[in-house]
């Protein structure tokens, strides 16, 4: 963690990179059938990685400060089984942003082949690098063949890992699932004594204290409703406290939907169609059940929130990908959320960011594979009339972690 | 193989990407210690990174058919612990040129996340990567910590399973060392059924057999120097028609050290000190004894090679490390190579792709740092001097497999 004295809001624009084609049209009998070779269309992908390259090339020149892509596997939800090739890409069509992996999903990765990775992005984007690491839905699990039960264990090791190859001379480590002996990495990272770790923290305990624990930052909670998020800041900052620091807006990054019309009726007439995609096509594609998730969560892992607790990914009914939204059921949800005109988008931004005392948002505009001018003009939109209304904007402090002693 | 009809030479630059600081510096008492985390200088990494990369797309500029990237782990010989992050940037910075990965590491890569990643590369570059692969040196074994000696096995099961990723519709393996249930990658390769494969076959009866199976194409032999090269083409092309096939110049590439100057006197002036740099410093930095290599090669590995065969990878005394070039040597060995005026040069690359049979030659003029105006200057050459005359022939014929059953 960095503690930068300027407070200025932030604002990265997060991207999924959904595949360009809408896969509603291979439904069949009320099914979306498992996408194999046959489903797919080179050249459409091809399409979709220069679309979204150039969109976030332009995103530099539209004064964001960062852009931060995610890693997922065998499907159209997001192109990107290795953001870190994302990384190089837009390291080369970019000067100043920085670039966020969020995450590098750690217990499927070789863990010193993704330290070295890492270290020569950083290099190949000269210190822009944000190190986002991630566990990864139990999804990502069934794909690389490797059981959610270890996914705790695997984290863990997997981070110690790469933290010795990126900060001793050199290093040797015995593991349960890894190990080296005598490893001197080479080239190594540029921002030292490593780039700054960012993770979300959805709501488990386990994550909240490794994080607190390491002085990494996180993202608190998948959404503004109910009091997890507040859970988990409190939580958060009484561990921080344990190890003797305070926390700042600094520690805090916030994941926002935003989409910018000349009216709250107008954003949702065209943005709600995509965004339904998203959550009632893409998002449920090829996802496991809670039951398949065995493991993943520890019997403890959610006994810092207070009783009766929804919104975090754990349970199959309270995920937010049981019951989609619809268009209909957007109209009157986007009243709370930030989709609008300009000034509507940065109120709601801000306020969110003010009470949460998040230093930066992650904004998403582009969940279900807008067309490609839609997606520049929400940029440019977002870009020209909000950015700068963030950009003036003072985190003063965390409210939620008041009073943690 | 894709087998064009065109069969004008082709022309890659193959580059190491060392360090741009010259690690003599770091020897004391005769012997350049471990580099470890205090040798390393992050703005040299960044610079290193920056020179190669314009070089490269200057490289298109002046018509290079291709790049060619490679991997190796913890040494300053080259920065490439992941050819494919370099393959994503300079799939940016250019349109025409063909990347090559020569090679990515079967044995030390987690196979899925290989697939995937060269799937990606594929979109990225628009169906311009050819991934080359290759078994490594026992070094990189050692920094990864998997023995040598399953060094062959576990190529084989990486391939079948990268193989499978790419063509089958979705994928089950079992395998000794990775096994998956019911994986469909996507995003998947533009070119079908899959991106060119290249193999370097250094000597090892294994690596023709294999590549001879699949109709991969190979670099035949290290050097020109004595009968390994002929001795490997005949038994690659003995293979090859078992299968039923006839090798063509398409299956073949070489590559060949070059350097241009006015004469050849000045070439080794110019070029001496940074390859005796290269030989004696850089490549024998942390490499391993013929003895630590134990099960790389087996027992009947150099059987099809006639009996006092040199110039093989395999033992020590053979290795071309083992006894470096010095300025003094290199006057006498100048003689036989693509060292000189740009005439010399075209000369002699196009004798030995002639010999050979080799379609494409991969061209190394900077092995040893060479300052970038240095290095820029060489393409340049290259490219205005020689590059139109291997652009304007046309190896007919593989002269070693004619006869051949």
């Amino acid at each position: 963690m960095n503690c930068r004295v300027e407070t200025k809001m932030d604002a990265f624009i997060f991207d999924l990179l959904p595949y360009a084609e809408n896969i509603e049209r291979f439904r069949e009998g009320g099914v979306i059938p498992r996408l194999t070779k046959r489903y797919f269309n080179p050249e459409i992908a091809v399409r979709t990685y220069e679309e979204h390259l150039s969109a976030w090339a332009e995103a530099e020149t539209l004064g964001f400060d960062g852009i931060a892509v995610n890693e997922h596997h065998g499907t159209p939800y997001g192109l990107m089984n290795s953001p870190n090739l994302l990384v190089a890409s837009i390291a080369q069509r970019t000067k100043r942003m920085k670039i966020l992996t969020y995450g590098n999903l750690l217990p499927i990765h070789e863990p010193l082949r993704l330290a070295e990775e890492l270290a020569m992005l950083d290099c190949l984007s000269n210190g822009r690098l944000i190190a986002g690491i991630a566990r990864g839905a139990p999804r990502e699990y069934r794909v690389y063949n490797i059981p959610a039960s270890e996914s705790r264990a695997r984290f863990e090791e997997c981070y110690e890992i790469m933290q010795k190859a990126w900060t001793e001379e050199s290093f040797s480590y015995e593991g349960k699932f890894h190990s080296y002996k005598d490893v001197a990495i080479w080239p190594r990272p540029v921002q030292q004594p490593h780039p700054p770790v960012w993770i979300p923290a959805t709501g488990t305990r386990e994550t909240i204290e490794w994080a607190a624990a390491r002085n990494i930052g996180i993202t608190p909670g998948v959404t503004r409703q109910g009091t997890v998020r507040e859970d988990i800041i409190r939580h958060y900052a009484k561990c921080q406290a344990q190890h003797g620091r305070k926390v700042t807006p600094q520690h805090f990054n916030l994941m926002i939907d935003c989409y910018v019309a000349d009216s709250k009726v107008q954003a949702v007439k065209e943005y709600a169609p995509y965004y339904v995609y998203f959550w009632n096509t893409l998002i449920r594609y090829d996802h496991e059940a809670a039951d398949q998730q065995k493991g993943y969560y520890s019997a403890s892992a959610h006994q810092h929130l207070r009783s009766g607790s929804t919104g975090t990914l754990a349970s199959d009914k309270e995920r937010p990908l049981s019951v989609g939204p619809s268009i209909e059921s957007l109209r009157v949800q986007a009243e709370g959320m930030a989709w609008g005109t300009p000034d509507e988008v940065a109120e709601r931004i801000i306020d969110e960011a003010d009470e949460a005392g998040a230093h930066t948002v992650l904004l998403v505009c582009n969940r279900g594979a807008l067309p490609q001018e839609m997606f520049l003009n929400q940029l440019r939109r977002i870009g020209k009339e909000v950015l700068p209304r963030l950009k003036a904007h003072k985190i003063a402090k965390v409210k939620f972690a008041e009073g943690v002693a």
